[in-house]
């Protein structure tokens, strides 16, 4: 999506090299190319924690923000889960593909995370 | 928090008595009295949605975002706990005095909630 | 629990006079009266588990295994649905109709067990 | 899967050569090697489900059987979460490193079995 990403032919794209001449490597991460699909999904789902405080406001009945309770958290798992396909796709791949020591670290850390994930 | 809960002692606090003159009866529910603290674990909630908008604005580490996700899920989800337990101490427990076939009713629409609650 | 409640025919079924002559008062729970569905029920889900021994001990691929413990979770969780549903309507309502103290108590408790549910 | 790997003594472990002699190349799983360990916890897990019954008959109270319904399925979850690790570990990676359209087919299926795990 940016000329940058354009750019460089990385194939899993799970890096790019900052070509901003700030002098920083810019490590981006499998959800950049998504980046506004995401901010989208979490302003939805700002605008229902918005709407769940109205709620409370109006003393609407306790079972009805309970629905919109559960709509908010599947929205945020979502999310999570969208996050996580890209992250598997790229930052798993890629270290699966540079071999070594890195992908049992990488698995391990996205397990944990689906734990986290899981436990609520 | 209002004048007209002040007035009536209503123990349970599952109606209070409109009081206003507007010729309504005003149903409150259960979680009435807790409104302000609601409405501050909703407002928490909701800097923790716009925390990980700045998060994928900021290109932050994938995991790191999934870990903050599993932060608000389980915030939300206390708060439908709690909500929870009110409407069960205030309206389930209500209709089981006034007896009648509400109970069931009410239990019925309560376990959905907790059902749709579980499945997300 | 109380020779009262016995001698009473509680309309929520909630305990039952033991009749078996063994001098013992028997607390029975809600579900009770549902206890041969409820004994099917989680005969299915042994069976469901010892399927997934059968899945592993044949290597069978690890998504399809995902599947199957998918079922099986959502099983145990509709029964734990079932459960709940039937403890509120007759432990919690009936705590709710004798008044006093037990009410929060039960609510308290039940408030929990949903919580460790919802935190599986 | 292929010959290739097979010779190669390949440390992801993701597939082995048949040895049977029956002809036939036998695809196995990432959890190949975990295998006892994963038959040992499934049938801790099915005793979960045989002492579900006994409560069960035993008319023990309802809360207690959720809270071991809650035990079981935190058992189930886990069973997964480790099937899941070995399943990217071996399956995914091993796509990665393969190349071409794999990855991204094993990517949205593992992640299509998460969302089901998180939707129980």
């Amino acid at each position: 999506m940016t000329t940058t990403e354009a750019d460089v032919p990385a194939p899993s794209g799970a890096t790019v090299q900052d070509t901003s001449g700030d002098g920083h490597e810019h490590a981006t991460y499998g959800y950049h190319q998504q980046k506004d699909e995401h901010l989208k999904r979490l302003r939805r789902i700002e605008g229902q924690i918005r709407g769940l405080q109205r709620m409370v406001d109006e003393d609407v009945y306790c079972i009805d923000i309970l629905t919109q309770v559960s709509a908010s958290t599947k929205a945020l798992q979502s999310f999570a889960l969208q996050l996580l396909e890209e992250h598997l796709r790229h930052c798993v791949a890629d270290a699966a593909v540079k071999g070594g020591a890195e992908i049992d670290a990488k698995v391990e850390e996205a397990t944990k995370a689906i734990g986290r994930l899981l436990r609520t």
